[in-house]
Formats: C-alpha cells, structure tokens, sequence
C-alpha cells in the first residue's frame, strides 16, 4: 500500500511537528516548506511572496454587477494566485508519484483526492494552542494573549479562504478528512507513535 | 491507564459495530442498549418508552414571554426526561467506575468528562452510511432512497437536539472529541485493529 498522508493543521495545533516526526518514523519523504521553496524556484518569485499568495485567498474582483461592465477585466493580482496554485498543484502531484511521503497543507488532501491519501485534520483548543506557540517560538513572548490570539485567528482565517477558493470544500469540516485528531493536553511525540502504527 | 472510551456516532456510520469490536478486542466491557434496560429496570418504565425519551430533545415550555405568567408552570414530560438523565447519568458513572468499558451514545463523553475518556466520533458521507443500513438491516429495503435518508437525518438530528440540550455542547463538532473517524469506505474490521492499537 502506498503511504500518501496530507496533513491539514490549526496553527499552533502541533500537525506540523506530527507530521515530521510521522515521516520520521515511518521512513519516508515530509514536504512542507519545501514545497514553496519548489514553487518559487520554478516561478522565479521570491519564496517569501509565494509564502504570502498561498496564505492568503486570493484576491477577486467585485461581483460583476456592482457598477462594472460584463467584460472580464484583467486581474493580475489573481491571475498570478492561480498561476501559483497551478504549480502548486503540479509539484504536488510529482512529489507523491514519486514515493510514500507527508506533506502539510497546501490543499493537498484535495489535489492528489484521486490517490486516496489519508487525510489528516490537526487541531486544539485555543488554550493549548496558544500554549505550543509559546513554547515553540520565545519571540512571541513578546505579543500579549490577545494579540497572540488575533494573530492565530488570522492565519487559520487566512488558510481556510484559501482552501475553499481552491477547493470549494469547507476548512476543517471533518467531512473532508479521513481523521481529525484533537492534541489539546496531548503529547505529539506519543500521538505520532499511536498514529505510525496504522501503518504497520 | 484506565481505559474509558465513549463513542458519539452518526446513524448508519458503523459506530455501534465499531464500538463493540473494539470491546471485544480490548476485553473491556461494552455499554449501548444495556444503559436503557438498566434505566427502564430502575424507574419501572417500559424500556422502548425510555428508548424514545432519550432519542429526542426534551419537549420544554414555550418561552415565558409569551403570553405566559412568570410562574414555572409544571411540564410532566420534560420532568420525567429530567429524571431519566438523572438516572442515566447516576448508572454510566456506576459503570465507569466499576471496569475498563466502551459506552456508546448517552451523552457518556459528557457525563464522564472528569475521568477524561477517550471521546471517539465516529461519521461517514451519507452514500456509506445508506449502504451500511440497507446491508445491516434489510427490512429498510423497504423504504426508498428519500425515506431512508429522511430517516437517517431525523435519527441524527434528534440525537444533536439531546445531545445539546443536556450538554450544552454541540453534537458532532470535533471540538468535543480528541479522534474523529470518518468510516465511509472504510472496513469496521480493520478500523477496529487500528484504533485497538492505540491502547497497546
């Protein structure tokens, strides 16, 4: 059986550390970030501005009935998210041809739907959440907890419009996923061991 | 470690099914219809009547504002809801107390949220779970398409309608279990196996 597993993830939720180490103990490839240096390269974009056009949805213009004419009008701004998207798709769909691998995010579970993957949806309460963004980057010691908690609405708000511009499939919805694992009080070094033995 | 495990679940998805395999495999005992005898045995009322009372929302009264004096006005039905949760409640803690057990439905995740179960949800899309009734019970050959998913829908929203009510939590949303199973072309048999091993 080949091992294709897409992790969809809260931010602070831990499915980034999980899927690293499930790829570490399975043996087998984890794309994450990789993915968009991959893109960038291929783009000639620079890895930070593909980082933001595949955090964000993309931009539309406005319903054609408020005061414009029916003529599409060129939106460069969306063109160059889908031209993303495209690659995007494309490199996906190489990397899992290729062999057994995790990757994190990028609408994955839904680009490669046809190879079957497991998908996977990470999340947690904010409290725990907030909690593993503390622990695992210092420098947001910095922000108090509201502003720690805006900034993790934000992305998660962020990452769910643009998986269903691209999808047309609601964020999280446990429908879409084939687990949703919660890791609120949760040792993700334990819960990785639990999840790599589905696989044995 | 105690093992409590309580598993909320959409009509047709395989929850029951998976629910007392896991029993099985584990050797702890399994809970489901056995909550409702115990009830009916301890209130001297007639189990299918218990069956109907803990499948709906309880019938409460009207709001006080309208056209209503602002003395509680006596409502036998929701009282006797009222005091079959009580005694549901009063035997899943027995139970819980007594061994290692699965228990299904009940709003057990709830009732037993001090002792920290494991709280599974087990859901699938609505073509599986149809295929799943009509093969575990041939007698809904019987009815078409539209009155077997009509069905299975009133089944589920009677079930949310409980849940919340004596909760305060929303049925189904994976906030309020740490694994949600998505069983749709899934092996109950092999799903089983995998989820045992957690507790290995």
């Amino acid at each position: 059986m080949k091992k294709i597993i897409t992790i969809g993830r809260e931010f602070g939720s831990g499915g980034r550390e999980l899927g690293r180490r499930l790829a570490e103990q399975l043996g087998i490839a984890y794309y994450d970030q990789e993915i968009l240096t991959e893109i960038a390269k291929r783009t000639s974009l620079s890895e930070q501005y593909v980082h933001q056009i595949v955090e964000h949805r993309p931009i539309t213009s406005y319903p054609i009935h408020i005061g414009r004419s029916f003529y599409p009008v060129p939106n460069p701004m969306l063109e160059q998210s889908q031209a993303i998207y495209a690659e995007q798709t494309r490199i996906i769909q190489e990397l899992a041809a290729a062999s057994d691998c995790v990757i994190v995010g990028r609408c994955a579970d839904y680009i490669l739907r046809e190879q079957k993957p497991l998908r996977l949806f990470v999340y947690a309460d904010e409290e725990s959440k907030m909690a593993r963004c503390r622990q695992r980057a210092p420098e947001q010691e910095q922000l108090t907890d509201r502003e720690l908690r805006q900034k993790m609405r934000n992305v998660d708000k962020n990452r769910a419009r643009y998986y269903e511009f691209y999808t047309g499939q609601s964020w999280g919805d446990k429908a879409n996923y084939d687990l949703c694992v919660n890791t609120s009080n949760a040792d993700i070094k334990q819960l990785t061991a639990i999840i790599a033995r589905m696989f044995v």
